[in-house]
């Protein structure tokens, strides 16, 4: 849409484009409804400040790429290099004037342009595309957050793996399907939290090696750097020489040199791997931070108060409350992920050499995700360093339900006697009735195996015998019914 | 988690919370990944400068639904209502120490208690829980976009309207599977995208008109509210009143009327049916003006080129591009709203009398879904207005397969005489030919014809003549098979 | 593809797809993987073949409209009518033969023109195409599974004012962020699951009363339809009658009024406006459903045990277990219909007259979130109909923090004599003292004022005289701070 | 729930639930709604009989580990592997009784207890909970679909490479934002789809080598494991042997070995990476092969036909239709991958030791992204093995244009002449011209130049000279303009 279009656009809509675009600050997000950032690294590695410092990042590399392949003077290089910092580009009025063509690489090119001396302005952006730039950028941005993420994720395995090692042998009740199982240790689950943490910082390692820059110009084709390569004063190379396509390439190389970033086999206009990459690896480290927080939200009920955060919020009403509040924001987070990364994957079938839409779709649901991901980690760390257990809480709930925890284990105990499925029936109906009528399970199975029959001798020989009141009462010792618990902790910090 | 807390981890994160709260902009996000919502007004309307008045709106008019009770003194009322003015506090920092409570209302209510002469402090926020504001706030941002999309709505299907009546009876290809499949005409596409926009309206409307406040206090009981109300100078009521209940909803009453929103049945603090009703009608609104847009982008193809847009876009790279941009942003903007509906959806099973993460998670989600609408809708009509349909184009089009889109008229026209299976058949196998061979249909099935062996009399007498060429040359002028298209068309157009 | 190309790639795959048609039972998918469904009323009204019966019948209803208007004979729509059984068609075969042109509809076609007499062959489909047919068979499965469900909601508001009465009174603390905030009801809590319910009810009514026909042929233009219509001996209208497409559209009326569906404005191939409007009315009742599960869940931990499940399931391992299964299933439900429902809502944006997989997109997850929401409305029924409330447990919770659910009572009592500020202040220090040093919060405040200097007399007279120990232990007692708990649970129990 | 509980609610809801579970086919679900994947090997591989085989699979593989580990006799291990036949199970009756426990496992186990001679019956299950045998049996399940999977996707990167190579100098014209750029190779976008497959192959190569057995019993800690391999006459450690922990992990690495999967660090019932990693490959997958369809789609619209498929699909209604239906049913299983892969993600925060609902709820949408990828890359290799690729028609359209495609190329060279900015501009207006007015762009360029003020020399020297006539009719054509596409395709090529 040309300029004029879109003034009577926006005089239709009572709203003067022009005055957003002066360059005051309109508070447009400065993260009000977004606590579990505000104010993280990751906020401010993903701002559009950020953005706009990649996206000058990625132009100014640009140039230098050419001038070290001898195609642009070494000292546009050095003046577009100068010029590429965000402070002195008005983010707004490019936020307003990328509506003409549909992203915001196209204005600023105009003013980076502007921006130099004249003997510089023809390289600059020579033989990019728009979506070269902001790709590059989206990958800058990508690879400058994921640093902080794990830097934050190796702080946190850290501080699960202080949590494991000190609760190593710190019982507490097993739930499953909202009831109370079978023993295991906190050990074990602060293990089992750092295990999910360590998948994903191995995901997200991976993908972070791997991101790559984009070039390509127009459609994927780099024509215009070939032929920007093979002409003029900064052309060493004749058009049409043998090998004018592959040292173009090399172009590739070094511009991904400049940027840190990894080099792709083809341009990936619409060969958008790295952003499913980045979308699978961000999908999962918020649910596994997700699944911390749950675990954090569940035991610090007031009712069980097993666990409780350290430094935990207030309330506007209530003086007492002393809420949760980083793993509601960690589990606010993990609820918004999954969405987030559907809507990078949706993009994956993008049409043509660069799509209407789907390309598009992409910008704001990427940060979004880097963002509150980062911001998660954050409140991980700070949660995890501050976390509060409380083991005595933990072996008065073994005891809730007066042996009930063990039923399995009298299964195990009673079935060389019993036979399994005579030993499952007996310990059933006595747990029946200590959750009917109250008492121990132990007492209740000693009761129900007074009641028993006397078996006869078979061929077998003498049945062995069963336990008495005192051996049941051990064996109902929540305590001893860990299994493994130790062992497996052990194994799963051994992972680094 | 306390301040104290917070600084320790700030400074563990090398980020200095103070410095962010500082007031300065940090020009977080201004758009610039944006250009489908930049400068619109449902941005304006949505910005984090949008909330904190709506919460501010709510706040005051809090007060002053006390006041017109006799529950808090007028000028308490008065003094509220002047501060409550978003340009007099600090949104980054309110944001940045929402981290503490996980919402920016507890940090706010503390600035406006200090903001007011010391005799109204005690009437700020009194009676309410955070909650209470942030989600009236909501639906004050939510009612305030929805009536600048609807209003956009309005002027949208004016223009689908008259786009509908000026080719009512242009005729182009209907496609199907991406192919030719029988005319239609440009009117009744137009007149589908119209039914779409209304339908989008009736939903967006009807969701509008029942936009609720939010009351409930702590737990939403309203206890604290129905305690002020009748205790001290200004609670006429005696607490143990019969009435005092009632009494004590009627403060709902007064405060849905201040604010110009529904009074709901209940608290809604975790019933949350106005935000699936709000994910509803927009991601409703976004299909249908994403179904718009992708009619647009298919048929402005460079190849196919029945339409184009009026103020098309530019490239940063190829001189001679005009992109059908503001198709592209629609598109854009509908490929991301189910996502983010759903992330509302999967909101509704809030535990409790308040949920730990499934609140927090609404807030972002809800903003962009009305902002990236908004800014859709705003989109769809620059591209209706300038809209340029090409009537010669689709007529050359009809006439590209040489009569193939006539084939099931020859199919009708044939089976009296044939039966339907032999004549379907027959064009069947007209149409192989002409697709390989060329030739148009009427001749190919003409020669079908000539090689039927003639039809033995039988019992229902001689078989119908078959058409002749010239017959069948008419009956293929895709011109004359666009059915009811007028019809449906003028039917369509008479909904208001 | 055609049946030939089919067959070489069976071979390449090293499976026979003819073996695959042979009408066997292949046992693919017999709710193993649903426990939530199975068995249930909805999986029969959403099973293939319940689908393939609705195809069926929307084909016999086109003949039999058509008869209606005399333009196909009665003895032809009788032929058709008999023959549209399910149960005489190979669904399996048709399934694997939907792969050729990519749906069911083509092959069920050949198969019950095949199974009428010959002279009502030409009657069958005349006029359609196949997403008429399939269209409205969806939107009959829907009716008839929205039936079953809303049977199943108005059980279950049944059972939920039921519980709201019978606990109009019982108190239990109400929870925010997972910690015990203040005292709510029981009565309230269902009164609140009972709304969502009604809410969902209205919505899925809505949309129930609404689900049209789909009758637009080949490209939405009837241009068949009004042919066969005017021509032939069962056509009694000159083709060219200035009223021809008008009679035409008067068949969608005749078909509309012979499923008993709504009558649609235009064709809606490409204006999913129905599936939209479905997958709003089915997320929101499956988060309705959702949220009643996730308290029940909450409230029968093991640790809480306010609430059990009636005929709570078993567990292959544990004999003690009681888990409470049915609200397993319907969060199960919950969680995956927000993802179905965006999945349906990306399908709105369908490009041309049909689009080339978007509207293949729709068919399972439509049929998913029917049944998933279908299945979980009856565990609802059957979850509250046995639902074991325990007011002892909840009574006793409210004592588990010594007053401190009250400590807003205490501000509100406290800031007549303190002001709100210092009486905030206090009764915050004072829980603070409880939540580490044990005690009552009536004794913890009473030593906190007691410790207060004496107030000066002032300008406004003496201080009102702050409550003593007995006072605050009976301010203190939870029960008295219902705040409107009744009354609002009256309110919303006259909502019919 | 309990079997009498579950009786009255079938009597309640009208349905007799042992009706339904007789072992009659219900026919529920045979693909009638999915011609994607019906009569796919991986529909196969995926279906209720395959997930109950693979059940039956883990159960007889975990006896046989213990029989290894000697704690269970061989001829249990023997005994229940003879039995471990699906073909000898009700699926159906399963699946209604697993209603009673919330998973089918429950059932199961008691069905194979009682398959097997009583002396072997104590050894099913043994030390097992449901969940090792449901996840195990999904992991099995995964992994032989992945390997059909991977088996498909490796014939199809060898057909998208012969295409590469037959067109890696067939040019036609690169669309961006759906007009024409620049130019291409056929063969570069046949690279590119090449590239996405090598990226999906890749990622479901390492996910399918990672998959794990699940082996922890009722809470993860093993404790019944350990406990039956340190008791009776098969256990030949003592209880409290300081081994007895590493023994019974030993179990996992048999178990393990028995199944060919993966030994998985800890028990991984609510640490769910396998799950993502999963979601992440086949959303991947469902992408890269939806981008190949999306193109396919494009090319082979009616208009454009630079591509067709080799066995088009038919239509009930029209004759002459040849639908692209491979692409269009990959293009829908593309479109509804996203949100199950979300609904995976979502399930990641998993709650306690086995979560109430997010587990339950991962069933289903794992089977059905395995399926509908599956399917679809069936799908794509037809489509590649027969697609029909049209030079000619790609040749006429990069001169639809006028030369307009290489409006970059004529900047590139004008600018030694004019400097970028004056070049850029220059061609602009031509470029317009040409859109406008018709003729080439090289008539137009050169009329633009000849129009130009004669240039001073300066102390540059003399400008150099502007291209004549000729010279730019050379530099329009766009078969000249495709860059490195060729070096680009043949890096592309040498990846494997």
């Amino acid at each position: 849409m040309s300029g004029e279009a879109y003034e009577v656009t926006g005089a239709a809509h009572g709203v003067n484009g022009a005055a957003h675009a002066s360059g005051e600050c309109p508070a447009l997000d400065v993260g009000l409804l977004a606590p579990g950032r505000a104010g993280s690294p990751t906020e401010h590695a993903t701002s559009d400040q950020a953005f706009l410092q990649a996206m000058l990042d990625a132009e100014a590399a640009l140039t230098r790429a050419q001038a070290a392949m001898g195609t642009a003077p070494a000292s546009a290089a050095a003046e577009v290099t100068a010029a590429a910092v965000a402070a002195r580009f008005d983010a707004r009025a490019l936020a307003v004037r990328a509506r003409a063509g549909g992203n915001p690489v196209i204005p600023l090119v105009a003013d980076l342009t502007a921006a130099v001396p004249p003997e510089a302005a023809p390289y600059v952006h020579r033989g990019a595309t728009s979506q070269d730039i902001l790709d590059t950028a989206a990958m800058l941005v990508a690879a400058r957050t994921l640093d902080l993420l794990l830097a934050d994720l190796a702080l946190l395995e850290g501080e699960l793996a202080r949590l494991a090692r000190a609760h190593r042998d710190t019982a507490l009740p097993g739930r499953t399907l909202t009831q109370h199982a079978a023993p295991t240790t906190f050990g074990l689950k602060a293990a089992g939290w750092r295990a999910l943490v360590l998948d994903a910082r191995d995901r997200a390692a991976r993908v972070r090696g791997g991101l790559p820059v984009q070039l390509g110009g127009a459609v994927g084709t780099l024509a215009a750097a070939q032929a920007y390569g093979t002409a003029g004063p900064h052309a060493p190379h004749a058009p049409h020489a043998p090998d004018a396509q592959d040292l173009t390439l090399r172009l590739i190389t070094t511009y991904a040199h400049e940027l840190h970033l990894s080099e792709p086999d083809l341009p990936w206009h619409t060969l958008r791997t790295p952003l499913a990459d980045l979308a699978g690896a961000l999908a999962l480290t918020a649910g596994a931070l997700g699944k911390l927080a749950a675990d954090v939200l569940t035991l610090s009920r007031t009712e069980i108060g097993e666990l409780s955060e350290g430094g935990a919020g207030g309330s506007s009403a209530m003086p007492h409350k002393a809420n949760p509040v980083r793993a509601t924001l960690i589990a606010a987070a993990a609820q918004r992920a999954p969405a987030l990364a559907a809507t990078l994957y949706a993009s994956l079938p993008a049409a043509d050499e660069r799509p209407p839409g789907a390309w598009h779709a992409e910008w704001e649901p990427l940060r979004d995700l880097l963002r509150l991901v980062g911001g998660a980690a954050r409140d991980a760390v700070d949660l995890c360093a501050h976390l509060q257990v409380h083991p005595a809480t933990m072996r008065a709930h073994l005891d809730l339900t007066a042996g009930l925890l063990t039923s399995e284990r009298l299964v195990v105990e009673l079935t060389p006697s019993l036979g399994r499925a005579r030993a499952a029936e007996l310990v059933s109906a006595a747990a029946a009735k200590v959750r009917t009528g109250g008492g121990t399970l132990a007492d209740a199975v000693a009761a129900e195996l007074t009641a028993l029959p006397p078996r006869p001798h078979g061929a077998d020989g003498p049945a062995p015998p069963v336990p008495d009141l005192t051996t049941l009462t051990d064996l109902t010792d929540p305590t001893h019914w860990t299994g493994c618990a130790e062992a497996l902790t052990d194994r799963a910090l051994k992972r680094r």
